[in-house]
């Protein structure tokens, strides 16, 4: 997945794009590049590296082109390097494209081409789709619009695509299939983009692509078809909502670490509105409107995939226990793609902070196929995933840039958490004094999410200087905090580079157990809830072998710190609430080891913050 | 988990313990030690290690004594020490026990023992249980089996327990609650053991203690009550059908290797009988008898722990896939703890080499209480699982002692493949056609297993040698093979004690890819079948971060074989069958490396075969 922007106006192209860039970073940084068309004549600059990298060789351009492109990759076929960077030319040099996508039957198309006497500079998919539109332009005398729709209908994949001639210096082609485009309509200027957030403070209107459709932009105006068929297709322009100040560090070293302590405030904003405690009620359109569709049931599947996946796991527990539903969670990559059992009678919830993690989409658009109905928990509002749902709740997270997710995750926990208790009340399946009590323990979890914070903070960093050279780490919890280890792991791997692994307590004597010695650290998620007893025997069995056990527990717990290394406490709160509090201290773990490795924790290496391609 | 073994009768007791224990070794290996009676005098010796160290410290011992008992031990309290090796003594010296379990509160009633001036030389919570019995004895003036059954009455937890007192050298005291015994009837002599392999050469008659029972055991003969309460329980004496040439290791350097190799015959073995081409039907009482509960299923839940929760996931595709009945998989661990949501029209399936595993047989309690039909799939017959099941087919792979299981988990999955085939022909959801191709590609399964050890056994060797000192592994795959990824890891980690985790091969780029660089092989099972595309995809991303790939590849691969370090070939089969054939070169290249890296992968560290505590 890639980020692409472009701009076709009055204005000086260059800054525009290399600001854009920068902003769409968090789609992926393995290398960066800009084209411009000056005077009917390309110029072109790419590098491996980040968009400042760019900017180092872009420093003697003086351009005045008021038409280019430009692209930030995060790598699907080929290794990032100068010469696999976007955009890429044509083999007669006058079509430029950039893309976000993958082109899966790129090796046929390849083969043809060269058959052709066609010839190619890169490893990459994107490549062979330039020359297979210069290829069908030549060969069928063609306008650029009419040649990219045709060679369109000849590729398998998923793809944003702009597209310049450079004989055409007034107008650039886009298309979207399952990888999202947004234009920015300006006064007689427009803008391409991934997201809107490269042209914010330039234009509040904009028109989203939908997938199959394609446009002709040029200073006179936009102009969308499907590319199937060329149908012509009335845009609906949207008023954009976010606000530039929404996406700055403000005062933290990262992103990810602004974005911890936001959590007490995230959580807040998700509840607002929703959890009204005096008037006894949880307040959730989405769920009211299709309560009998709720409570009739007969399964839930959640679909998701990474830390959403995990928000998942913890929402099956919450669900089950409480409103009594059966629940099954599932890797959105593994449902679309086997043939799942799904009927008009089953509720499918998709959970995505971006809500344009394709793999989740595309399993989203096959369980409305088979008649479900669809619900959505995303960030991201007006994303695509918010787009296709039946109905859903927003988490009000606010943007998330870390690469690495942690108050979406924590937002995520808080609507679940809502829809549990408010589908277990209207179920009949918990007393009315529960469903009280649970109401009046949730609005307490902001201010408790601020307490661990202050309490741990200082005694994590101290943590993660012991822990810091180990280069592997294991994370166990039983029932609600299986999930929670999965999470905490996730976050120590995905910033650290550390292998960290997380497994439910019990099935550590099934394997994982050979790993435990003197150098392998054990964080085991021990709460005084339900499996106490359970887990304190799981942490013996480790001590037993030596490992070291840093332990999250309750405030109160005598038993396991006279155990274990070390101890990190957190309030005590009922197992439902667990799982929130306990994920904070976890977080700033796999944070303060990845600053202390000199890891760049916002943009580690290989991810992006947004995975959509498959 | 440990193995306990006892005699009392006329012949000489310490060779016959001590053969016992090395049968039992497949349970535990942290520390071994025996006791024996000696003219109403205890001869107790134990140490760390295995029992071949336990040997060297009895080598002149010279024991006539005809009464004993003997332990080997996989600790869950205390790390292994001489001091915390079984047998325990009381403070008084007079009684001693051996148990394999966890009695959890153990640290309640040390505190009243300490306030009542006892001391303890170990850490163990056995040693606890037997100074209780002690100080009930003592204070109520009991005989040694009132004292203990008194004792029992007051411990939270799991045991199978044998008692002797050094007054009473013709008599020994057993019980058991969720760990297995087994007594063994010979003439005018008795056995005791965790399983019946100590005493099958000398009696092919034995009882097995039902939970809740206890037994004191004279030359007289056997007596058996209730824990509870003391009601007289007839026992059922069984006959032994195992050999001992069955537990032998046959020419091959290690047991893993031998069931490695075997798993042609053990397949077939499976199917003998059931898979009937001919005919034009698989037969399997256990389906046809309960034929209209499983196709009125609502959802068919599989349980299960280790390597048989991987069958239980590809049996998930395959039942979902083939017959169209929804299947959950579930960690026995976590749903016997989550109040699941269970219902009479749902099936309950526990899959179980050993049929004793703690946390399946409790789930699957759980599950029958609430009035599940529960489905059991074992490896040992008249196990407990398989005692306790309504209904169930064996795997007959024959007796499994690798600590790493092999041969019964594609056992399993042979099964899983029958029964998945069966119920979609009944149901009518796959054609005759279709039914009968499929039985006749299952009948070449074993053909083919027996070609891939043939083909890669040496290559693999070879790619071990490549790998032998990294650190850190990766396995993906998607779909069916997903769950083979899982497996391959957890064999590698087991038996290696290297890091390798499973992952489904889309999830990869939601944090794991983070840990991929020139270090980090990763293992690919990428056949020729529906996610072809989506794999080469996968793995030409791995090579854009330069991992290096080791894949499993269909013979007549090409695009794959071209993009990959090493590629591992499988005959082309329909995807339901890749998971066996992959699954085999996996074990091979996890023994391999095992083996360089000088581990002893029959008894690998910390492991123990079935894992019969929590």
């Amino acid at each position: 997945m890639c980020g692409i922007t472009g701009y076709i106006g009055h204005k000086q192209a260059y800054p525009i794009i290399i600001n854009g860039l920068k902003r769409l970073e968090y789609r992926g940084y393995d290398s960066a590049g800009i084209i411009l068309n000056e005077n009917n004549s390309f110029k072109l600059k790419k590098t491996k590296g980040k968009v400042s990298d760019l900017e180092k060789i872009c420093s003697n351009l003086n351009s005045t082109a008021t038409v280019g492109m430009g692209h930030t990759r995060w790598a699907t076929h080929g290794i990032p390097s100068d010469k696999n960077s976007h955009p890429h030319l044509s083999n007669n040099g006058k079509i430029a494209i950039v893309h976000n996508g993958i082109i899966e039957n790129y090796d046929t198309i390849k083969k043809m081409l060269l058959s052709k006497g066609f010839t190619f500079q890169s490893e990459t998919d994107t490549e062979v789709l330039v020359n297979l539109i210069q290829y069908i332009q030549d060969s069928q005398k063609l306008n650029i619009s009419t040649a990219v729709r045709v060679a369109l209908n000849e590729v398998i994949g998923a793809y944003a695509i702009a597209v310049i001639e450079v004989d055409q210096p007034q107008e650039m082609v886009v298309a979207r299939l399952s990888s999202p485009l947004a234009i920015g309509i300006g006064d007689n200027e427009y803008f391409v983009a991934s997201d809107a957030s490269p042209f914010i403070e330039f234009t509040k209107e904009a028109v989203y692509l939908e997938d199959g459709e394609m446009a002709t932009i040029t200073l006179k105006g936009v102009d969308v078809h499907k590319i199937k068929d060329n149908k012509k297709v009335n845009p609906i322009i949207q008023e954009l909502k976010i606000s530039l100040e929404e996406i700055e560090k403000g005062g933290y070293d990262h992103f990810m670490l602004k974005e911890i302590h936001e959590q007490p405030k995230s959580i807040m904003d998700t509840m607002r509105g929703r959890l009204l405690v005096e008037k006894g009620i949880i307040q959730m359109a989405g769920i009211w409107d299709y309560q009998e569709k709720f409570l009739n049931a007969k399964r839930i599947i959640i679909i998701s995939c990474g830390t959403s996946w995990h928000a998942g796991l913890i929402g099956e527990y919450l669900i089950e226990d409480l409103a009594r539903i059966p629940v099954e969670v599932e890797y959105a990559s593994e449902f679309r793609y086997r043939n799942p059992i799904i009927t008009d009678e089953d509720i499918v919830i998709a959970i995505s902070q971006s809500g344009e993690t394709a793999d989740t989409l595309a399993a989203l658009k096959l369980a409305k196929e088979k008649g479900a109905f669809i619900y959505g928990i995303c960030n991201v509002v007006d994303s695509s995933i918010a787009r296709l749902t039946d109905a859903g709740s927003y988490t009000h997270a606010g943007p998330e840039i870390g690469v690495a997710s942690t108050k979406a995750f924590t937002a995520q926990l808080a609507v679940l958490t809502m829809i549990a208790i408010k589908l277990a009340k209207h179920k009949g399946t918990i007393s009315k004094e529960k469903f009280n009590s649970l109401l009046t323990e949730l609005e307490s979890i902001p201010v408790k999410v601020e307490q661990v914070i202050k309490d741990t903070e200082e005694q994590v960093k101290k943590i993660a200087e012991l822990y810091v050279n180990v280069n592997n780490f294991l994370y166990l919890g039983r029932g609600y905090n299986y999930p929670v280890a999965l999470e905490g792991a996730l976050k120590l791997k995905e910033i650290s580079y550390i292998h960290a692994e997380g497994y439910p307590a019990a099935e550590m004597k099934h394997g994982p157990i050979a790993l435990i010695d003197e150098n392998m650290p054990v964080v085991v998620i021990a709460p005084k809830t339900t499996h106490y007893d359970k887990i304190v025997s799981n942490i013996q069995e480790i001590n037993s072998r030596k490992g070291k056990v840093i332990a999250i527990v309750t405030q109160e717990d005598s038993q396991v710190k006279n155990i274990v290394s070390q101890a990190i406490e957190i309030p005590a709160v009922s197992e439902y609430f667990v799982p929130i509090l306990a994920s904070v201290p976890l977080q700033l773990l796999a944070y303060d080891i990845a600053v202390m490795r000199g890891v760049n924790v916002d943009q580690p290496r290989n991810l992006a913050k947004s995975v959509t391609v498959e």
